[in-house]
């Protein structure tokens, strides 16, 4: 048995993520893997209980800094929590956003994508995934897919202007350029099943 | 009028915060100045969203390194909602707790203290008190004075041994000894009153 690893997918609204985190699921069950499918914020009952926290109230109900450390608090449970007993007992964990999530919204404002990682290095010892895909789509399309999904509604992040959406994708493209190893964009337009293909396709160095 | 002034009381358990902050702000108050009371964990609104999350549920219902995470985002939202603003506009803040108690609780075990001033730099870029108090009494007196105020019954922090507690007291001296201009080693036992008098003879050089 090859080991088990620790697959993220990340993007913007709209990308694809939670569409693609079933397939991919459900593409590697069928290869006789135990998945264990998860999400963030999240992801484990003492971070879904934080994620109530982060998500409701006025949008100015948390400042960034107050934001950040709420998220690494999440992060700590659900990896403690879920994440590691998940790979311990030889499952994969497929998650719907992880770390680069924080590094991306909350590490391009008054905090540095440094103060990021060092909330991360105490929180969970800087635990990283063994591959993270980044879900890319043109704006416009983004936003007519995130429409379509929840008709115009959204919680405190989701509800942030376009200019704020575009920075967040940018930032994900940065880490794909310098952390090329770990982080692989993926052109997430098209159809689901090609989308899903294309997962797979850059999963062929960790898949037994 | 001189600065408004930031001002903590620490100690373990049962040593008398709680009594000595409302004496200490009334103290103040017969002076002329307006005091604002607070406490940690909480102190304002988002706060004690947090304190309810930390305090109740089992006692492993978080880890040390989520526990600390959780109390610095409660922290951050103290000092940016209450605290500061109080003394922006000229109040004295007198708070129950504040960062040392996070330093001797949580930065003993699996944390060490530069993780716990690492976190306050990046929740609330270092801000400290003016003062800090730290009531000392014997460990059996404290005992007896906490149980007397609650029957024995605790929450999941105040529930642990006593050689815990001991060592939270340890902490809190070492503090005293290392940061001696901003903390202050005070004898908590006798009356209230005169425990009182020993906390306005240590700011008399920051009181008009
Ligand atoms: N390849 C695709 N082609 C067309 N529509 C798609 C595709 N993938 C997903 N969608 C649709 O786009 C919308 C957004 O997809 P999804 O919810 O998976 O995105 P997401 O990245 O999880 O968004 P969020 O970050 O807001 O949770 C959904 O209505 C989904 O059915
Ligand atoms: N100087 C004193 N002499 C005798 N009893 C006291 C004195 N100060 C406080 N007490 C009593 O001791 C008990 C604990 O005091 P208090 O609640 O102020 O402590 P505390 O440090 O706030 O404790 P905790 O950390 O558990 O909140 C209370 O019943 C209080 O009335
Ligand atoms: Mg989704
Ligand atoms: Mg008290």
């Amino acid at each position: 048995m090859t080991a088990a690893r620790f697959i993220t997918l990340e993007g913007g609204e709209g990308a694809g993520k939670s569409t693609q985190l079933r397939a991919l699921a459900a593409a590697l069950r069928a290869r006789g893997l135990e998945v264990v499918e998860t999400r963030e914020p999240g992801g484990s009952p003492g971070a879904e209980a934080i994620r109530d926290l982060v998500l409701t109230g006025s949008a100015d109900r948390w400042s960034p800094r107050a934001e950040a450390l709420l998220f690494a608090a999440a992060r700590t449970d659900h990896v403690e929590r879920t994440i590691r007993p998940a790979l311990q007992r030889g499952a994969w964990v497929v998650s719907d956003r992880f770390l680069d999530s924080s590094r991306a919204y909350q590490g391009m404002g008054e905090l540095t994508d440094e103060d990021i990682l060092t909330l991360h290095r105490i929180g969970s010892g800087g635990f990283m995934p063994d591959r993270t895909f980044v879900l890319t789509l043109p704006d416009a399309e983004a936003e007519s897919r995130a429409h379509i999904r929840d008709g115009g509604d959204s919680d405190r992040i989701g509800g942030r202007d376009s200019a704020f959406h575009h920075r967040v994708t940018q930032m994900f493209s940065r880490f794909a350029a310098m952390e090329g190893d770990r982080v692989r964009a993926i052109d997430a337009s098209g159809d689901a099943q090609a989308v899903t293909a294309r997962l797979l396709e850059g999963l062929d160095d960790l898949l037994p």
